[in-house]
């Protein structure tokens, strides 16, 4: 069901102050009933809907009613799986609608930039384009059920620190190519009824106040008719905010807000039309909104409650998706699955205790909880399952722990040792300051490994870890980030070999946080971060500068094995269709996530030596083959040409690789595309070796100067190449140097621009 | 003698059409006559003086009157010796006085971004400290003989590439801390007569056009009061210059910008007054040229030609410089010095043909040139000298004259290979693409070392090379970089221990160059470069990222060795004294250059781990000790602080190091310091955690929320740490969040900033 949007109610009789109160919250989290325009509710996700439970408070801190807490985004994302996260989105849109809300807040999909942030937990990658796909799948999803999703945050919000001031600098192909991009294409394909913009400033504008980002790009370029909703406090004074194309500030503020906005109306400080077109955008929402909810009434939902069979279902749900996010990072001599019966010594805090989403706004209340330690029980089956605790959470040191875990793994068959982060170790509000693991979980590790070389490693974390330690001594690890309340049984089945893992990483592993792109970039400081490292965020960066990772973005390892061959490429006008046969070469069935990789080697622009441009998932019984084949969208293909300011996809050749990672690279070819016009004319400003270079301006060119004394330039005396020097000055400063009159020039650009 | 200004001619009478011509050159070179006003001459530096032979053409192409060509500013630097650098200036000011020259263009100290930056070669160091400080030396050796200085190129003018336009995008911090310091100090110390304005815009504005850039900081803050002349060719149109603080366009362009510049005044979009300011500040510099020549005139000099006597003196010179700036990178075994009597197979083309300057409008016609192997013959005594080619300088290898190397290095005591870039392979005009030798040296130098372990590698370039590959192989290393006409002697005089070498590097020599602060970051595209590394340029980048590096900043060997011992800091109003003392504990008397490093390891704000702020050379007989003394100024230890745009000493402990080189630091101190007030008026923009960390507005702000619903603020459903998360909350969005009205907010503010 994709929301009809219902009658748009009629807002001619409305007073200023009317209209004008339609931009402001009615409290923490619903808008006003104005007139014929209904009240609507917004409630924070995105993994889970956090619905407050009883009376909201002034800072939406309470208790929320139960709901099931998927995996957050960072561990979704590990999937590379868009059907299943359409499900997961349709699942959350059943849950919303049955706790009355319209508007579930979310998905988030800021770019990973530094693995410090502290809110990246909730946001997919460091890639734009797995990033955009994956959140575009999550609003088709829950859209469907006829609740709206806020695509947040908007934009280049990429840290904690200093979070509501921070000024995100960003030349403009950076924030076109990756900061932007994903917003664009889930506005494209999937048109959020929503947006958020963010607390921060871009460039020294705060998005709230950004008319170029939310009305020339996201409305005239991007075509989004929906609502630009502030995040939480984001708006400074909305009759700066209104005007630069924001239709809603939340939370309400008991009506202050809205007296200012009337006020400025009335002394001409914002125009009544802007406060007019906010009002009718909202009323737009709501009216959509109403008519969703009627058609849910229907359905016997809005009960402020999650039906039993939905939980149930849902909980299912969240297993099976949970147990696609796991990674496996490291397997070495098949240590993973575990057989059956197997005696297992399960170690460390989490597996009793699961550390299953991230801290803040978007924490969910879950409808249940597996524990892992139970699950193993579960499937161990004659197995001996014991468990040990082998590390505090605090800052003491417990020998006695460790001594114990050491003496469980020895007497076992295998131990699987859980390590990770805390909640206090990471949360939304603050960054960190370090990717370390513990080092009293590190320690028990090398003790447990001494005891028993065959040692699992099970992770929880929101952010990145620096994990060469843990490779050094873990022979099998299993990655599972944040899983939900059905992590405990995922990560089960994984060990067991009920699911053959096949997440992906979406962020790469580096070696050391010093390696990090915006190493010393962030967070910034005096309210100011440099985006120095430009394009190459993630990968990108470590592609091109050929420094070693721990972990390759796009990395996982399967208990089965897939052989690629037959790379075919054909392009079209809608971009290069990417075909070949994956083969499973092993003896169990599974899922292989092949990824695509274009290159431009010979680009006139600076590139990463390669970008993930298109992906897919083919499942395979053990021997069997089947053609994989993946549209790269032309629109994927282009770059931001800032001298035009617009998206222009180069001619020439391009390779595309196809991949189990971003550095394991098994079939590459190339294709030949064919390029966008971009003519610049020519200008004053133009320098000669611009002009040079196209053949027919550089015979006008060469022509007028052959009596030059430009052309017979004697430099032998400078040692050095006059040519090349030349080729720097632009047109308008040749009559510096010489008898080159600028009315002379002036007629030979015009020549020049007539004749080329 | 600083030249006496002499007394400023009257404009009074002149007419506009005057007035305004007097802002434009004559020719190339020279300034027009007008009134009172005499004529005089710029000419190209800074290593040597370019008088362009007979007339002047349209380009300054002409070959120049022979000068004494001293060691460019890539070799000059690395003598790190500021009396030294001053005694050169004095040299190039007698010629340039001698050769009819009132003004020599330099000296260059722009900084070495990234060694691939064509210029790289005219410029001292990638530190601004220490090209502060040389570039300072300089400029009063010259300016003492009554010839005035250039300071080149203002400012951020790091690449070549598209030069003439590109934008250097630099955040506030780095382009005072990095780019302008420099600058700064030289115009304080040294009072240069005229700063050239670049070619290149600043965050979007021509450096020729830059109010900001030429008036208020180096006039306004600075205290300069000479002339502001164009770069050859750096303004577009003088109206848009003359404003900003622009005097003097060169080169002349025959009247046709004179004219329109008295069309702009006359169209009123130019300031008549501005155009008098101008001309009146040639005029005060024109006079006291005059006057300067008058001086010399009394004193024979202004023939044309420099002296034969001074040829000779300053050839001595040259030598004893360049002797000085060689840096010994390695030396196994004792390899150096050669015994005399050894039987020498000296290689390679360069020793034959030195690469002595580089290419472009620094290029000198030198008065002699030593060469090298004859220079190696003539100390050789009775041993023999061989020479064999070795390599080409072209495209293809020639076997045979590998095998001749070979063959002569297996004959003899031991080889000495000259290595290095030609004059194509690096100059003004474009930069390098790549930091490689040629792969035919490398194979030679391959050959060689396997016959002849005891082989010396003697390196000539203009930029940093990869030195990894000949590290690997030979056991010492000279870097001569470029020597100037006497290098050859000098690298004699070094090789056969004649000289002690005690050169520094003045430029990090990196494992890769894909390890740069810059890589991809340079030299930017479509006119604009990103300086993304921030403060982190050279060493501040290999130290914060904990980088390996071929050679650091500072390293340099001697024949003998020094201990340090006893560093002791003393604080007060001027900076911090550091002195420590200095023994030569070797069996040969040597110069040891000690550098003092400092670090603020809990700064408030982002900064290096250690920064260059003091330097000392000291001259040791064996197992002579003495006590080095050197004030690390208090202005240098300032940061730029942004938020009220001024330099400031923050409070508290630094340590100091004193190294024999970036990365071979050998004592530490530690010493407290005062800091500067630096007291920010609480405003709305203020986040709370601010206002929490000055106990009185604490006291304040606490009192008067404790019976909000804020200060009660339950987080536990959230799971997250509420207060970090509050701390980043401005004090005007309090508003939005709970019922604190924006009035009680400005009477709050009001009561701290008058209270705390």
């Amino acid at each position: 069901m994709n929301a009809h949007p219902g009658p748009v109610p009629d807002l001619s009789g409305l007073t200023l102050a009317e209209l004008a109160s339609l931009s402001g919250g009615a409290d923490f989290w619903s808008t006003k009933a104005v007139g014929e325009v209904p009240s609507l509710v917004l409630t924070d996700g995105p993994h889970g809907v956090r619905r407050q439970a009883g009376a909201t408070d002034h800072l939406g801190l309470a208790e929320s009613l139960p709901a099931t807490c998927f995996p957050p985004a960072v561990g979704l994302a590990q999937s590379w799986d868009p059907d299943l996260v359409r499900r997961v989105g349709a699942a959350l849109g059943t849950e919303a609608g049955a706790l009355g809300v319209d508007v579930l807040l979310g998905p988030g999909i800021n770019i990973k930039r530094d693995p410090r942030g502290g809110r990246n937990f909730e946001y997919y990658s460091e890639d734009p384009f797995l990033t955009g796909v994956l959140g575009g799948a999550w609003v088709t999803g829950l859209q469907g059920t006829g609740v709206g999703a806020s695509l947040k945050h908007f934009a280049a919000n990429n840290a904690e620190h200093d979070r509501m001031r921070s000024s995100s600098n960003i030349d403009p192909r950076t924030l076109r190519e990756i900061y932007l991009r994903a917003f664009q294409k889930v506005v494209r394909t999937s048109a959020p009824w929503t947006v958020m913009c963010s607390y921060n400033r871009i460039n020294g504008v705060y998005a709230s106040e950004d008319h170029w980002l939310l009305t020339t790009v996201l409305r005239e370029e991007w075509g989004f008719d929906g609502v630009v909703v502030s995040d939480w406090g984001a708006v400074r004074e909305r009759s700066a905010s209104v005007p630069a194309g924001l239709d809603l500030e939340m939370p309400g503020d008991g009506g202050a807000s809205d007296a200012r906005l009337v006020a400025a109306v009335e002394d001409g400080s914002c125009s009544p039309e802007d406060v007019r077109t906010a009002a009718s955008r909202v009323a737009a929402l709501a009216a959509k909104a109403a008519h969703a909810r009627g058609e849910r009434a229907s359905r016997e939902s809005g009960t402020h409650e999650v039906a039993a069979q939905d939980a149930e279902a849902h909980h299912t749900l969240a297993r099976e998706v949970a147990a696609r996010c796991v990674v496996l990072l490291r397997n070495e001599g098949g240590l993973l699955p575990l057989a059956p019966g197997s005696s297992v010594a399960v170690i460390g805090g989490f597996a009793q205790n699961p550390r299953y989403q991230g801290g803040g706004s978007s924490h969910v209340n879950p409808t249940r909880l597996d524990v892992p330690l139970e699950e193993i029980r579960a499937l161990a089956g004659e197995g001996t399952v014991t468990f040990s605790h082998g590390y505090t959470e605090g800052e003491d040191v417990d020998a006695g722990l460790r001594e114990q875990a050491v003496r469980d793994a020895e007497n076992a068959d295998a131990a699987v040792v859980f390590l990770g982060l805390a909640e206090h170790q990471e949360s939304e509000g603050f960054d960190r300051d370090h990717i370390e693991l513990p080092a009293e979980q590190l320690d028990l590790l090398a003790a447990v490994v001494a005891a028993q070389p065959r040692t699992v490693v099970v992770l929880s974390h929101g952010g990145v870890l620096r994990l060469a330690p843990v490779a050094e001594l873990a022979p099998a690890i299993l990655d599972g980030a944040l899983l939900g309340q059905a992590g405990g049984g995922a990560i089960a089945d994984v060990l067991f070999g009920r699911v053959n893992p096949s997440g992906r990483l979406a962020e790469t592993v580096p070696v050391r946080l010093q390696d990090t792109p915006a190493y010393l970039n962030f967070p910034g400081e005096n309210s100011a971060v440099l985006y120095g490292e430009g394009l190459y965020v993630g990968y990108r960066w470590y592609d091109a500068r050929e420094t070693e990772v721990a972990f390759p973005f796009g990395h996982g390892l399967s208990y089965t094995s897939f052989a690629y061959s037959d790379l075919r490429l054909e392009q079209d006008g809608t971009g290069v269709t990417a075909s070949l046969t994956v083969t499973n070469t092993g003896d169990r069935a599974g899922r292989e996530v092949v990824q695509f990789y274009v290159s431009k080697p010979d680009s006139a622009v600076s590139r990463a030596p390669r970008e993930l441009k298109g992906f897919a998932g083919v499942t395979l019984e053990p021997g069997q083959s089947e053609r994989v084949s993946v549209l790269l969208a032309r629109e994927d293909l282009a770059y931001w040409e800032v001298r035009v300011d617009r998206w222009v996809v180069e001619g020439g050749e391009y390779t595309v690789s196809a991949g189990a990672s971003s550095r394991d690279l098994r079939a590459e070819a190339a294709v030949t595309v064919e390029g966008d016009e971009l003519r610049l004319p020519v200008t004053l400003d133009s320098t000669l070796g611009e002009v040079m270079a196209d053949p027919k301006a550089a015979a006008v060119l060469g022509e007028a100067l052959s009596s030059s004394p430009l052309a017979s330039g004697d430099s032998s005396a400078l040692g050095m190449d006059m040519v090349r020097m030349m080729a720097s000055i632009p047109l308008g400063r040749l009559a510096s140097f010489g008898p080159v009159g600028r009315e002379e020039l002036e007629a030979l650009i015009a020549r020049i621009n007539q004749e080329a």
